[in-house]
């Protein structure tokens, strides 16, 4: 069967599509109180946004019929991501990633289908999905669409990266083709968790890593572990983990108990941090996972590894730094960089959905939709030790 | 700018586009004979087809409009492929591509853009191009369309593949998309010739071939010799070239005067004419490119090459084959085979944009479009010793 | 420290070191029978032989002091493999390994260090060693050994492949640099079954399979079943394994409760069995590991994964065999084959310490070292069902 | 035939054999000066070499026997390499090669074989080679040695790496099978020109660099020239270089004219270098081959190459380098980096007899070895504007 739509074939039409100035400007549009009604209707598109007056609030946004090919999601789960409260806190990722005007958070999301636009075959009403969030052109002149590198297409729709409202609201149109069937084994809880874990996943396959590979894992966040999870599932031995909090380190622990955990301090120098890591690792390591992205651990990831080894960084932090360019050369150390993901959904769900890979446990802290603002700070403060926030509804 | 057309959110609407009962139940169609005045007529469309009973003739074929997202190409020049000849006389390629009804020829073709769709912005009217002549479904649900192999796309509209017309044909409707620019010291006869060099690129990147690499080539027809130029274009050294025919070997010669021939004799066991490939190249060879697809050249490529050696077979051959399994076994010897092509033609066009490669000597016979169906017998003559036969216009 | 020895430099001086003449004319070598005393003596290396007329015997070998560079293992624990009861059954394995003379069987083994030669310093009396079974000659001229394919050498001592006696004796002179030293926390019978698991390994790892592949494996034999634990260990899912015996399916259930077994009906055809194992897998399979070498197990193979799929065959089968070419063609399968190993003992030895392949259970039956040929008769008789025979002492 | 020799097993004995302790205090030893008359000696086995205190001076050394397994060659060529000119003028690279004590200079050389030692049948007297100047240990113990990348060992004795004394000597001892035979037509120029070939071989074949990239190299100094002929032989178009000098541009484009050359501006950010470069290359660049080793050249690499380009550096630079993290993550761009070379001798032996590449226009200035000296001054002085000085005997 075939439908009328607008045309993909000399520009990405989502871009036109999910334009935020249809929400912005959209006369059921607005910004919501703590005691907004709007919060107590379930049937109101309220969601969480964050504005470039670093504040996070809560909106109710309109609700568009499903266009062809598109469908509606009742999203029921969404996890907060660093990112999410770095746009926050900071207004911009890099110099093209800017909050310019409000724009809603969340692109860690699972849903249930609830309506669905004309054409589409791939998904029915009542489908549980994981939400893929980011929507490439998919236009034969994209040489990123085209060769199977759909993260780099320059015209990608990244729900809550600015300006595109995110997938932390209540009900979200989506394409259906960029939607993930959950088995009935995977909750939503789980389904949500299916980004980051695409996150590490995308990692992990460029990094080429591999059974039996040594693996050094920086840093015990949400990413770092879920890192630790699928290199433990990799059956990566040994596996060395690091963060600068024991209580992290400890959690890691109870997640996958043979790892070899080393408690960083930060008066350390990088060449001592590495000594650590190699007593512990108890020979070469082959591949470092760096998921926090500062400097002083890519460092000291680079001082770990044997000659021909990968720092393979995940982790995203401060636009210049200074590395060991002679270490590097007389090592042969290669550095690689990622950039989100593309064709890992599938596999995520299939190892979550085969028991190997059990995310359950990373979330630590649940919200009701209506205080998703409150699940913000809770995930923007420390002391909290929170792993994973998630907004269910 | 956005355009309406039909969408390809759940199926591939090529499919639906370019259904040849369009033309073949059209009432401008017919089938011309010798003396039909459409032949002189430069506005019609003419064009040659193979039948389910062995003909190949010429047709008249109605001219569309372009849709959106589509143009009208001036077929310049044509190349016929083995495959073209293959369908006219054995009437199939495999159990699932059987000519059932008339079938428009033809697919190395290049030519000049004269009409624009709506929404087309990559090539306007007067410019030069090469067709690709497969055009995937390119839908985000589609696993090789997603992930970079799109040859391997189920929905995958190739003309000239029944039933589906080709493009060796007046005027021919293409995705605007799915064309690619020539520069300008490339001839439309190059253009057409980028088709079987996007073949033989697209075997030597799955094999790997790369700079010094030893290699064997079997087989001195367009193929093997397309594949020649690209392996001289790559740097391998040496080069070893096998054929039944002499002439054919000293063609080659004239192509790249340090490719080490070996005429192959057919009494000679695959074992023997290995020991003369092998005495031929000197040393150990790496990689074997099969152009020929018969067993017997395959099997004196395996025993060719070194322990972990590779034969990519490139050929279409017998669909079943005796290899010595014992003896790839105990030599690690991987057997890759190639189907089409994805991502090569801006690599072609570019190698023969740069001088890199020179096609232009392969084009050994030339005819006008009306005289097509004589291009076919000269091309499926042996004794013509035709290299490439092309039909200009 | 350096001492004097033959010269590695021109030659492989393990051939002529390790000459069987050595042993076969030496005065102490003799055949035993069953009431020999020397069965009964604990100082005396007895061993047990297949010979070219197809007997399994058990013989007295001379002991010889160790060389320098080189220690005297006590053998504790050997396997019988496939190929040590091909050699005795068939008096061949290609025709390169023919059985010419009485040939010490043997090269799954694992045993302690009980005497050192000059110069020694890797390992020490009572070192807990695997052994690698094949030595490769090293030499800088040696394509193969300067890259890292050491399988590949052609002066290789592989210990058990004719003429060179194997390891299934009491005493076992072997070259230092070759053992591998077993942690505390895995047994002598896990060392010894390290080497079908470097078989296993060097497949998994040419094949590229890696976190979440889906994979086929073909066959529950010994070599099936350490496969299977390795992709597991690896993140495979879904795995699929194909058997002709009911109780080898379920014996791997044991091992892999998750796996996906397809009981093959011998009249089925390779498209057809394909179609259960498709069904078995709910969708594409990536990769299939053939651990059988039959013709009819690895046509299902190549009909079961995905284009561009790969069928990797670790199995050794008849020397000829019919593949379906046009299949392969028009779906671009890859096919590999595996002989042997390198450089997988360390990872093997650390997959089986860290707990992340049990390989405990696959040994199903054990004998004295003085009772060998009995084991030898129960490892050829399928109504036994052994998965693995060991020999211990 | 076997032969008694010091042993490999457990340690390099290479190390021992070539102790520069043999050579400083041998009792032939002795520094020369401009009138000495071992200059005019042509059976004086006099040298060129580095000094702690920064001078460079000619030497008379020893000539011992060749041992076992070793030949004597007379070196007919060698090279000056950029590591050269900054151990005598800097004392050191990096904080491992330190010249502590009068060091013989030169590793890029070939020669003549005028005595072979015990067990030698690889080469013979007469035979014209190329000097494969590190040796690695070879140790099965030694991970790098076992696996192809030699490179890496740690303990490979390199000529000319300090302690250890260089080829720029007039007879040379040299173990046989680490000798490379030079083809008839490839001259004793050629054969030392082919050390910085191997570094730019063994840099093209880790970046993966082959038929069609699209290469930017930086740096038109002697690796950047002979890393350009290499990338213009493996079919890379376009192929961008950059240089901070126009003559060397200009030397470049008479070596491979289609080449599209960049002056370099100092005063230009990293971010418009790249534009220039973007601008010349006319489209995307995949990856850049940088053969500076500068910061700023590195950073302006990286911002030349394309989403998932790779920026190779082959030089080596400054220690602590200062990369734009947030660029090379967005855009995941791999750093990858060279330390000499493993395993392309041959290749590059093959390629230059096969007339693929051609050095001989790279040398522009030679002195006879009396006057090496002479030869380090002019070396060392840019306004010569020297490619590449050899001394020759």
């Amino acid at each position: 069967m075939t439908v009328v739509i607008d045309s993909p074939t000399t520009t990405s039409d989502y871009e036109a599509h999910y334009d935020p100035a249809k929400v912005l400007t959209h006369k059921s549009f607005r910004v919501l109180s703590a005691g907004s009604p709007e919060l107590q209707d379930k049937t109101a598109n309220i969601a969480c946004a964050y504005t470039p007056d670093h504040q996070v609030q809560m909106l109710q946004k309109p609700l568009f019929p499903p266009r062809a090919g598109e469908v509606v999601v009742h999203v029921r789960a969404t996890g907060i991501c660093g990112s999410d409260v770095h746009f926050w806190k900071h207004g911009h990722i890099g110099p093209t990633m800017v909050v310019r005007d409000t724009c809603g958070a969340g692109h860690e999301s699972a849903g249930e289908v609830i309506q669905v636009g004309q054409g589409v075959s791939s998904v029915k009403v009542g489908d549980r999905v994981a939400i893929e969030a980011g929507v490439p052109c998919g236009l034969p002149t994209c040489d990123p669409c085209l060769t199977g590198r759909y993260n780099a297409c320059p015209r990608i729709v990244f729900f809550s990266t600015p300006p595109y409202h995110g997938t932390l609201t209540r009900f979200h149109n989506h394409p259906a083709t960029w939607l993930h069937h959950l088995p009935d084994n995977v909750s939503f809880e789980e389904g949500a968790l299916c980004e980051p874990l695409a996150v590490a996943l995308a990692g992990i396959e460029r990094a080429g890593v591999k059974l039996g590979d040594q693996v050094l894992i920086c840093g015990a966040g949400p990413i770092g572990l879920i890192t630790l999870l699928a290199c433990r599932a990799a059956g990566c031995a040994p596996i060395v983990l690091t963060d600068l909090v024991q209580s992290r380190l400890d959690f890691a622990k109870t997640l996958v108990p043979s790892v070899r955990t080393v408690l960083i301090d930060q008066s350390w120098s990088a060449e001592r941090t590495a000594e650590e890591i190699r007593k512990a690792g108890g020979g070469e390591l082959r591949t470092a996972l760096e998921c926090t992205g500062f400097e002083g651990s890519i460092r000291a990831a680079i001082y770990s590894v044997a000659f021909g080894g990968k720092v393979f960084v995940i982790g995203v932090g401060p636009s210049e730094q200074s590395y060991p360019f002679g270490y590097c050369s007389a090592n042969e150390i290669d550095l690689q960089f990622q950039y989100r993901y593309a064709n890992q959904y599938p596999k995520a769900i299939r190892l979550v959905s085969a028991g190997l890979i059990d995310l359950k446990p990373l979330v630590t802290h649940r919200f009701p939709l209506e205080k998703a603002t409150e699940a913000f700070h809770v995930a923007a403060d420390p002391t909290q030790r929170a792993i994973k926030v998630q907004i269910q509804d």
